[in-house]
């Protein structure tokens, strides 16, 4: 096979990107036994085996079965097990029973996985792999499998916070608690018309088309709302006072019994939360996350503030210095004479203000792939930035999130936003 | 009295407008039994009844409650049962249950009525009610009554429609059938700055503050989408093409098997309709109605083409000639050369893209008021225009309704738009 | 028509009672508004309209249909409307819809039971109405109308129950309180085969046929468990002890929050109860009525009984003197010496350990009316006696009521049974 | 430890019994993986682990922790996880999620079984366990642990037959098809006075206590009901006649689309059925399975029979000649000239008409235990005899099981009565 090897020094930067991704997921779910790996938290969730063997299929069906010589699928009936929503690629296994798929295997996806390896790697060694089209599908491929860690990492631990036994998925570090918060100061940005969506690079079709928005004077909060802030507002009543939620947010707190953020309990009259790292004590001057946009739109009223939109978002984002540092956890604290805003990325999701809508002469790609994002295109708040399980390189400054207004169970959080006085 | 009565010559506009609105909601609940007023026909809808007192408690209890002399409320007990979400009012009866309401009873609604049109009159006859405070708590109360009485029937619709006898609220008139609609046309509109939102006269606080948007070319069409058309959808498979609906509309037209507009039926092989005027054959010239925003959406996609935002509806609105037309039904059509839209008014409002959401700076009124439009700025989508059920007088250019994006009940159609070629 | 007319002093009994049973439904219906006789309460209860012309098209459908020359349904429409649940009888009204029917009004459901009366005297005139056959007819809607007698007026409990205003549907009567209950006594029957079920006279397919059943020896109590002894079940934590109640009635107590019957409440700190004559003060000494089957048996078990079985019942029951006044309201003490229970009709149906099932040779009727109660005979308990709101002449020993354990808006309470020692 | 030790020979036949039962629970496991184990297939039914650790927690809970020396509980965590529904026991894990119990691991329950096994061989070694009251106790455990093993494979059919890769349990065997069907005769039973109820052995308290029951006369079919009897009920519209159901049963067929017994499915014109040997062609001659009392009752009427209640059922069962043969799978063919009622072990239960109710004079017993079965009489149907899966030993004639009129998902088939000509 010397022929279709290329010298590992010749690789191309997609290919080790593809097996630093698709290694990455296994890392993932090392700490998990198949047990771990099968079960369904709740609806919204998948199990580990179920992210695993989709974004598999995710490179067989769009990658190798159209570009791959002499491809054969390894098992026809997994299209129907791990299609996620692709109405274009046929019938599939209803989302709310994923969790019954005890079979196939664990083993049995893994194997599944070093298949699609194998050919991928085949298909670099052929040159057909960087071929620009071909690439440009790996490329989402990519990007979709970053999307399944992250979601991996919020499905077990919502599997593990339903569980009796609360385990952690990875011990605690030995980082002391995170140093007391600076104040809250607001950063004032100025009328402009700015430029919005992506430029170039790596983004997905709901980035673009950039364009033009007209961004009225705002200011914005340097860092993230901590779950100090989130424990006073709870002390101070927030979740029952009704004028302080928008109606469908009020209804969600009296039906489903709100009283703070998803994982948190008082099982012995002080608020504990459960975290990757296990059920304990709240580190106050850590951002709060798995809270709903409702929640995070009625603590902004509470704090005389509001949310920010996702252009104001962008705009203060892309007036940081470029540094290859947007994606690490956590950013570093850029000079504190600069005023700039921090925990842009790296911390937790961001909800803005704005619904998720597309942007203006948006089209969606043709073909299957075009069903990527497109048709999730209302009722949902854009989040931006990331959380501290957000893959590595994944994030940017254009990046838009989305999850439905009473959705809680993702590292989501905030960051205050305000009118000029 | 004398003394406390200015002539019917003298007697302020405001003055005349209370007195017109309040009669012109009992002419619409005329044709209605008491048995017809009394029911709720399904969660979303108010009985009649509860329309008519709605309206009045708004009265009594921001306007004569605070500003009228020795005003004694007609019940203690209605503020319970007619206060339809105001938190700072206090305990209220549970929306599902209005239709439980079957007293106080529709002649003890008609007494209620009658004492606080007595003693609005009285305070005008005072000079209270022309003061600017309270006027503008009057004008607050007219259009909030105008609003019920457009749901007055579209909610009396709802309730004949789910009778087997199919009532009508009213005859059939004697015009002839819509004439055959004009080919569509698509009218260019140029990328600018735009002022948006209410410059003056009466608005609601979501139409303001009044800023600036910036709005990318964009194409209009030129009137509403015809039952006709909407037929031609259906006859195409729109309602089983799963790749024209947004995921959640693909998801609601599955659960309740959806297959044309709310209140359609095919008895015998061929479509009919039931109206305000009975059961009967489907006007294809008319615009179509009652179909929410997920029909409208995979509709304009079906037609290749997309709904407006509510920018590009409002840039095209403020360029017709100012006529007192805009709320006439139908609107004439203009001049037919000048290519200008119509139907805008007096038809069916009009699903945009764009969600329910404050305008920049906006801040709700303090007290109670302040719980009117803000607290349901979330999940619904803007509908622009007025509906053919839309008192005379009510609509504007910068008028802002909204629902859900599922929600059908309404006289709800669709314009269609374009990104420029 | 002289000659089809006989002399009043001629009619037939059946004449007479169908004459007053009509007569008295509408008696029954005279306190009420059409307003309160449209609307449905809730899902298991229906309009008082309905109810009134349900028992017509009972009559229309059954006798004057098939039985009555010439005869002309009074609006063919009536059938689809106001058939309750006749599979043969074809397709009808949803039942949760049934108080969606403003129209037919008020005054034409009373115009359908005039068109019906006339022509039942028609019928009696042409001496058809006694004959066998069709006497047996119309014997079957006399008691058929008796039933829902009872029925409009638990539920115009029910809905006025619902209703803030709390209205009563008649004035409480002068009589001083219920005197002290005498202490409870059980009354000891021996060990027999007794004949159950109907021997002769008007009785429904489900008292049939008489046959026999072994009874083993066992202890009624003589009186119904009264409001005081529930206030006491309550006090003593009776609805918070898991261990007192079947698994199905703990569930239900928990997602329902069951703290006490169906129409008690407790709004300043003192528990009061809603009924026919409004809501007020609680009885002590009266029957506990409005409760469930799960609460009446996990009071039986918090008392140190159970409840009766049916055949328990009626062996009682069948061991009184014969007199008139098993229907009579309240039952007069009789003898006080003899052990005699007290109570058996007139106060509160009597839930019994037995379920609805078929008697050994159990053959429903042909027919239509076949479908009267044979298919209900699954997950319901049997009650017996009668209630307060069952009609004269309506109750026997025989008996058989029956409703799922959960339901509560009857009029419905409990007597106790021992083993013997 | 020889002092501790009984030899082999010694060993009481409970305590083999124990040994025996506790292995072949594993048996039972055997096929299943690790992820097979964890997941729970719908809301009634429970994971393999489940199983196999409450039955564990029902040993320890019961008869180590009360009388075992110095015993420890494996796992303080275990009782929350692990009790069902003993509310005596204090609070536990939610019902329908025990499928997220992916931690204790599979290991970690193998380990609770042994620990619990090594304990209970030491309660026998010590003499403690063949002491009456801990042995009654140990005698209910392991009673209690067969009724899991048939839930284990009821449950696990469950998920397998939801699984789109439709696994078998086990390989099906050679055994050639089951023979043509006798035609069904009925046998008849005359009037009289039996015994029904233990009358010593092993019973669990609802067969108890032993009382006298009229039973009047009555023929029973010889053999169950068949899957070619059931596909000519089908095939004459069975499912599609309302008049042949009962009300609350049709409800059911129209909600869920009822069409056939729950496994079977018709994917390409022939009705295929899932079994634990996998997807496949329905044997004609096997009796039918997986159908609900409403379809059973539908059936019988269908079938111009009635099932029979459950004393009619062990009327007939005490009347055949006392062998160990009653829990055997398959039942011999008695001779074949004597008219015995055949298959009334081994094969399916069979729903009779009769509630689930106490037997005159039934006390549960006192403490945790008298949970066991009294709290669920009410709203189930009594099954009797035994499935196919039921474990050897388990069955006998005055075995009660009970499940709701609707499920389906038990081995739950039916025998026809008939009252005498």
């Amino acid at each position: 096979m010397l022929h279709s090897e290329s010298p590992a020094q010749h690789r191309s930067p997609l290919r080790a990107q593809v097996a630093a991704t698709r290694a990455h997921s296994l890392d993932l779910a090392a700490p998990l036994s198949p047990e771990d790996q099968v079960v369904q938290a709740f609806e919204d969730a998948s199990p580990t085996k179920w992210h695993l063997a989709h974004v598999t299929w995710f490179f067989e069906t769009f990658v190798l079965l159209p570009h791959c010589p002499n491809y054969q699928a390894y098992d026809a009936r997994f299209g129907y097990c791990f299609n996620s929503y692709y109405e274009s690629e046929g019938a599939r296994h209803p989302r709310p029973q994923r969790g019954l798929l005890t079979r196939p295997s664990h083993a049995d996806v893994l194997g599944y996985r070093a298949h699609v390896d194998v050919h991928l790697e085949r298909l670099f060694g052929l040159g057909i792999g960087d071929e620009p089209d071909v690439a440009r599908l790996i490329e989402v491929g990519v990007h979709h499998e970053q999307q399944h860690q992250e979601l991996l990492l919020t499905d077990i631990l919502a599997l593990f916070a339903r569980s009796p036994l609360k385990p952690a998925y990875r011990e605690r570090t030995l980082a002391t608690a995170s140093a007391e918060p600076k104040t809250l100061r607001f950063l004032p940005f100025e009328r402009g018309i700015r430029p919005i969506g992506a430029a170039g690079g790596y983004a997905w079709d709901n980035e673009q088309p950039r364009h033009d928005a007209l961004v009225h004077p705002f200011a914005l909060g340097d860092r993230l709302v901590t779950n100090g802030e989130w424990l006073d507002f709870m002390a101070d009543g927030g979740y029952s006072a009704p004028l302080l939620w928008l109606a469908d947010g009020w209804g969600r707190v009296q039906a489903e019994n709100w009283r703070a953020p998803l994982y948190w309990e008082k099982p012995d009259g002080q608020w504990l939360a459960m975290t990757l790292e296990g059920f304990g004590t709240i580190d106050r001057a850590a951002p709060v996350s798995q809270v709903s946009y409702y929640e995070a739109e009625a603590f902004a009223r509470w704090a005389g503030a509001r949310l920010p939109t996702e252009f104001e978002w962008e705009t203060a984002a892309v007036s940081l210095p470029v540094t290859a540092s947007h994606a690490l956890r956590p950013r570093p604290a850029h000079g504190s004479s600069g005023g700039e805003p921090r925990q842009m990325f790296g911390e937790a999701w961001q909800w803005t203000q704005s619904a998720y809508l597309p942007y203006p002469g948006y089209k969606p790609p043709a073909g299957a792939l075009g069903e990527y994002n497109g048709k999730f295109m209302v009722s949902q708040q854009v989040l931006r930035g990331s959380s501290c399980v957000t893959p590595l390189g994944h994030a940017r400054d254009t990046y838009r999130n989305f999850f439905y207004p009473w959705q809680r169970w993702q590292f989501t959080g905030l960051r205050l936003a305000k009118d000029p006085a």
